[in-house]
Formats: C-alpha cells, sequence, structure tokens
C-alpha cells in the first residue's frame, strides 16, 4: 500500500511517497513543485496540476494525506493558499485517491511523540523512520511526514 | 470570439457563454455546477472540475473572466472559497484559455454604469445585454455579468 503526503503552496508543493510492507515503513520517493512567480496565477496552477498527475501516475499511491490548513493572518494570502490546496486536493480526487487530512499538532505528535516539537526534529524523524531517504527540500520532508502521519492514524477523516 | 464567464463557489459555481460578433454581444449559454455538501471536499472539487471541462469542451470559449474575489471574515470560508477558486481558475488553464480577473466594482460598472449597483440591476441589465437570455439562477447570471465586463474591458488583467 502506497501512501502520497502532499503539502501545498502556491510557490512550492512537497509531495512525498512511502510504501508499507508487511506494515513496515519504506521511502519511495519525494519532490517539490515549483512554480515561476513571474508566471500569471492559471499557468502556476496549471503546473501543480500537471505535475502532481505525473506524480501520481508514476507512483499510483493508493491512498493520499495533507495537513489541515494553516490560516494565515493575510486573506489575500489565505486564498492563493487556498486555490494551491484546491487544485492538489483534486489531483488524487480525479484518481478516486482517498484524501485524509491531519492537523499540523497531529503530524509532529505522529513523527516525534509531542505536538509542539520544532520543525527540525520532524526532519529528523524523517530520515530515521525512512531509512536511505534523503528529502529534496523542506516540503517534501513535510510532505513525507504527513504520509508517515498517515500510516500511523490512518484514520479516514473525512475533508469538508 | 467565446467569453466565459465564471463565479465560483464550492457549493455552486455560475458560468456563462457570450459570443462577440461583429462587435455585438450574443448570449449562448448559461448554468450553474452544484455539489452535495453531504459529499467530502475532494469529490466536490473533482465535480466542479470535470463539469467545467465539460462546458469548456461543449462551447470552446477563446478567453474566460472571473470576479475578483471576495474575501470574507471568516478565514475557514475563505479558504474554501480559494480551493473552488483555484479548481475553477485551473479548467481554463489546462487549455490555455486566458483568464482575467474583475473587480466586482468593475463588473457593476459595466453593466449598469455605476459601481455600487444593486445585484438585482445587474441581473435585470445581464437580460437586456443579452436579449432572449433568462438566466438559470443568480450564479450564471453573475458569471453573465462577468463575461459582459471581460467584453467591455478586454484588458488582460494579469493575476498573479
Amino acid at each position: 500500500m502506497r501512501i502520497l503526503g502532499l503539502d501545498p503552496s502556491l510557490s512550492s508543493t512537497g509531495w512525498g511517497i512511502v510504501e508499507v510492507e508487511n506494515n513496515r515503513l519504506r521511502y519511495v520517493a519525494d519532490g517539490f513543485i515549483k512554480t515561476d512567480t513571474k508566471l500569471e496565477l492559471p499557468a502556476r496552477l496549471a503546473i501543480i496540476h500537471q505535475k502532481l498527475g505525473e506524480v501520481i501516475e508514476t507512483y499510483k499511491p493508493d491512498e493520499a494525506a495533507i495537513e489541515q490548513v494553516f490560516l494565515n493572518e493575510n486573506p489575500a494570502s489565505t486564498i492563493k493558499l487556498g486555490m494551491a490546496r484546491g487544485v492538489v486536493i483534486l489531483a488524487p480526487a480525479l484518481y478516486n485517491i482517498p484524501v485524509c487530512e491531519y492537523e499540523p499538532n497531529k503530524v509532529k505528535k505522529a513523527l516525534v511523540g509531542v505536538g509542539r516539537a520544532e520543525k527540525s526534529q520532524v526532519e529528523t524523524m524523517v530520515k530515521i523512520l525512512l531509512p536511505g531517504c534523503k528529502p529534496k527540500n523542506n516540503d517534501s520532508s513535510d510532505a513525507l511526514a504527513i504520509a508517515i502521519t498517515h500510516y500511523n492514524y490512518r484514520q479516514t477523516r473525512v475533508i469538508k
């Protein structure tokens, strides 16, 4: 069973794939989708959609997980994050891959054991829990952390 | 030349198509995409994406227009609107159809002549400017109003 972890943002969306074999986790792949800030918004959304489709076609995940959204104080930033998030959630939905959502604290708790862990602690745990994995950047490391969280919980939280 | 007007929302996305012939506007079609609130978010986004794709395939618009977003005071609502908006903007982008954005006041001004017009005045003007058109509901009427606005301005405002 393969899990796709997703960390959406307009400028750089992280993704990570882990595999569950005999109740053990194995690293498969990770990466990030950067979009040029000089491009128009519709083109940036199209790039996220297309690249994420390629990731899904290549690695064929069975389930997907995403972090519950961080609500920015700035409404303009919130709407941008929302647009990226909508396009990111759409990709697995079009392949009938269920998408589960986890609170940031749950991700930290699943990885480090406490809900208020530092970002660097989460990254360290990603490397420990997925031997041989060297995350490409922070975004893909976060995406792997979300995939690991989903493996730990596997409770299909309905996103509404 | 055909223009697709779009009024995105998670529960009901309005769309409207107008055609420009010899510098005159003609009504082509309008409608709305409703999604069941009982469905999970990913499924709702997939419905918007698929139905909008059908609209584009059927009517083959050359350009698209969308109203600049109304920033809700409630961040959770803003993120939902953002997600619907992202998926809506993605649809024309995947067909390389340029998407322009207009401020709500500009839409009102283009239709009624003043920026602080009532919603009902805008609807009345949609019917006057597009003879024979009976908008299916408020959302599709708003979408037609945005298409008309684009015809009036046709200034390719870059969305960033």
